[in-house]
């Protein structure tokens, strides 16, 4: 059988739109393949609306506008069988009255629905918010074969991968008891690192155990803060990993069950793979926005020069502003790189001094502080003079302001509410500083366009007088361990400081401080998540708590 | 039976300082009454955790913390049967490895757990992310009764009451069959306009069901934007309202299964209930984070002065600092407006025009605008400026700023990021101007704080000569309506056009506004949620979408 996979970037709730790009695809494989038909053309999960619309699924007419495009599609089908997901309506059962559905097409007729039987409900995915569970898993006859339709979760619950939630049923199971030729899933499947890889591993899995091949075709393109790679696959039981799609991209491939010989697939290093993933993030946000042009405030440090090449790649140099603000407490160094990077990337720069504003406002003020010795507050005032600034030429010329902040300031509060924590997108917001360094290296490496002065000086903010990061902060290097164990892996702290090999109170400090400041993460923009637990898509933590971890 | 229902405010999290409240409340009932002993205490929906602990479940020690605050209440419950609700692993069944119980605790001894049947995962809930349902309903024989467990939503699925979930499973019914003598009902049921008669409705209806009293033990105070407004009762099949607690405090009851006569009920007038929890949560937060001084930008209008009131109530008005930050833009009547609230609620206040810095900035700014006409620009350039200055003396002093948008400005975006949206709390962000106006009717005829010239002065940002909210909204008595019927009763453009009585390319617009300023509530801080539909806590949509609803 001759199937193409179609990995497709679809817009949330553009539904018009989606059906009109899921038509296209058909009818441009049909007449380019009219010799030797294309016998099936497969869409990712939910591509009719985008994944996940969340409560816009409970809105009057979002059911009837997808079910409505589905009629549309079944039309174009004709001579081709086609696989496309949706969210649908099935008043049948007694608890929620939706499911997240494969549409079934065939001879131009619309066989059945396959629903999804495992509804991931824990990190970004809220499944059982909307969706009841299938209560079947049917076998599909598609070009003379027994096809098995999955999709997303169905294949990951039982294929041991690491953080995977438990569930009561296996979908596998029924299918390897039915006997299948082919296990097709699609899949609306967030990316992280090592998230590729883990893919692979999971198909092949599930190839293995049910002695068919499996495709695996997976959703591109960024929905807020979550990416979606792509990468669409086909494994065998035999020969593994045969064809590999392109990541970050829309793509079609076809693929012909008779032909098992695996495809030459090019493997990239692991910090170009997270810059592409952020660069789609940063792209796709203005563009189903609708914006195109971005500003960045250049402080000469390595955030701000990295956010400011993602920029300048993801929508091209001409449409980004870098913005330098420098203070009293700017060193000439921070200029000078601000200045380099942003002349070696090709971008546009303006500079305004924030002396007068700030000393406007200290006069301003001066009546109610009454003396009081300078504090935290006069460096959160220099921060949010930057923020009214960036934020008066975003708003006077169209711009969207990106925000600079990493994951590691994130964790600790380390920014200023309304001022540098500003911003449209955190497009670093989930890389570690650490992670920081490695992509701005490879950038330098790969590109020149960040200088080696930028990676190697101490970070600083500069808000007074030889400020260091690691005034305030512990080292990164000691920092990032404790962030990871306790953010992603959910460590006690006995065994963080066990494993980063600092003291207990040390971890309880960054603890602390990661529990104390859910206040101002709730106001920053969303990051770009490339981790398995960013900030702020897939971890719930109440504002107001006061748990510390004390017990292993 | 003499039974104690005692409705406690938990903190999340602090579960060593949730367990001593409790063993203490359990010592002094069993000290108050040595010669008729009470024999039954009963405490809220996971009253040792608080609810709902969220993401803080899955964090290591978390559940071992409450497992040993349960420990501890066993052994104050020596001569007294105790029902206490908890968050508890699970390992026997193959999925969720959690459920949300109640302990049963009779002679000094945990004698089992009912386990919640009915998850609800919808608006504010998740706890299908958490939680899986129980397996069974047992009946427990506490001093010769056979009673009935139950935690919250397991008595709402079929009461008919609006906008609720489909279940498939029916716990009543079970109860029902088995015969049981009382029905008691734990919960952490959150506070919204008419949910304390809705919730006696509920109520009512199960114990008609099963022809027996039921007793509801409801939480208090609030959790972030979520208030529970305990309001505790029982109910009779016969006699119906027996006993209903008190409304947005703690307070513990005594009431006796031979005692079935009504007692005496005051009851309040719509407008001074949602005073009275808009005010807990403003205390609770403040409590619960540890601060005690707030700050509010004083404009003159009515918005401002309702969040002046309310917070003068819940901190005492030696706690709250009224900030006026007047522009070029600002009447003498606004400033009038504003000092009069003051000083009838005899709080300090300071004033700081805003000139100077507005000059400073746009002399800052001018290279870059180039002579580019007067925008929203600088109406916002405004707003940020009184945000910074506001933050500082926040910052300075150890205030925390109150926010002031209502729910009608937060719908439709009427409001400057990092300008008037910042503040840790919107106070009335879930009241719709109609609201609004009210409340303050409510506190000017009963307090006199608010004067008449606030409420019939026509709504104004004052950011540009003659400014009127009129300008850019629909007027609001036109405006509310289609918010309300469009987030909260989920409604088509068609049916709200008809309902409002207005065009429906006027709902179309009020819909775009809606949705394109997803990504300014998103950085707004979270409202005190008192409708059924609050934009910060139950209403979850992506930034990035583009459905707009056509058909009904």
């Amino acid at each position: 059988m001759r199937i193409c996979i179609s990995q497709l970037n679809p817009t949330i709730g553009a539904i018009q739109e989606n059906v009109k790009k899921i038509i296209r695809e058909i009818e441009k494989v049909k007449k380019a393949h009219e010799k030797n038909p294309v016998e099936l053309i497969i869409f990712p999960e939910m591509a009719i609306s985008g994944y996940s619309p969340d409560d816009l699924l409970l809105q009057s007419g979002f059911l009837e506008a997808v079910h409505k495009g589905l009629e549309e599609i079944i039309k174009s089908c004709s001579s081709i069988a086609c696989i496309v997901g949706l969210p649908r309506r099935d008043l049948e059962h007694k608890d929620k009255p939706l499911c997240n559905s494969a549409a079934v097409i065939v001879n131009g007729k619309l066989v059945g629905y396959q629903d999804k039987a495992l509804l991931p409900t824990y990190d970004v995915f809220d499944e059982r918010r909307y969706f009841q569970p299938a209560i079947s898993e049917k076998v599909w006859h598609i070009a003379d074969a027994r096809v098995g339709l999955t999709i997303c979760e169905d294949i990951w619950a039982f294929s041991g991968a690491p953080r995977q939630e438990r569930y009561a049923h296996d979908p596998l199971e029924v299918f390897e008891k039915k006997r299948i030729d082919l296990l097709i899933n699609i899949s609306a499947s967030p990316y992280s690192i090592e998230k590729i890889e883990l893919r692979n591993e999971v198909a092949k899995k599930a190839s293995q155990k049910l002695s068919c091949p499996v495709i695996l075709c997976n959703q591109v393109g960024a929905q807020d803060g979550i990416i979606y790679d792509g990468t669409s696959i086909v494994v065998s039981e035999k020969r593994g990993l045969l064809v590999k799609m392109a990541s970050f991209q829309e793509e079609s491939q076809i693929f012909d069950t008779k032909d098992l010989e695996p495809r030459t697939m090019v493997s990239v290093e692991p910090a170009a793979e997270l810059f592409s993933a952020l660069t789609l993030g940063v792209k796709d946000y203005f563009a189903k926005q609708g914006f195109t042009k971005a500003l960045v405030g250049l402080s000469g440090g390595v955030d701000s020069a990295l956010v400011a090449v993602i920029a300048s790649v993801a929508l091209g140099k001409k449409n980004v502003l870098g913005v330098l603000l420098p203070s009293r407490f700017t060193s000439s160094e921070s200029t000078e790189d601000a200045l380099y990077v942003a002349s070696n990337l090709g971008i546009n720069t303006v500079e305004i001094p924030i002396e007068k504003a700030y000393k406007t406002y200290l006069e301003l003020l001066a009546p109610v502080f009454d003396d009081k010795p300078i504090d935290v507050t006069e460096e959160n005032l220099q921060a949010r003079i930057r923020a009214t600034l960036l934020m008066a030429i975003a708003n006077k010329e169209g711009y969207l302001l990106l925000n600079t902040s990493n994951k590691s300031e994130l964790a600790c509060g380390y920014s200023t509410l309304y001022g540098d924590a500003a911003g449209a997108i955190a497009v670093i917001g989930d890389l570690l500083k650490r992670q920081v360094y490695e992509v701005a290296n490879w950038v330098m490496k790969t590109y020149g366009w960040i200088t080696p002065r930028i990676l190697e000086k101490a970070p600083s903010a500069e808000l007074r007088l030889n400020h260091k990061d690691s005034d305030s902060l512990p080292e990164y290097g000691i920092l990032d361990p404790i962030i990871e164990e306790y953010v992603v892996n959910l460590k006690s702290a006995e065994s963080i400081a066990e494993k980063v090999g600092c003291p207990l109170t040390l971890v309880y400090e960054v603890i602390s401080k990661i529990h104390q400041n859910e206040y101002k993460r709730r106001q920053c923009p969303f990051s770009l998540r490339v981790s398995e637990k960013a900030f702020s898509a897939g971890r719930r933590v109440p504002i107001v708590h006061r748990f510390l971890p004390t017990t292993s």
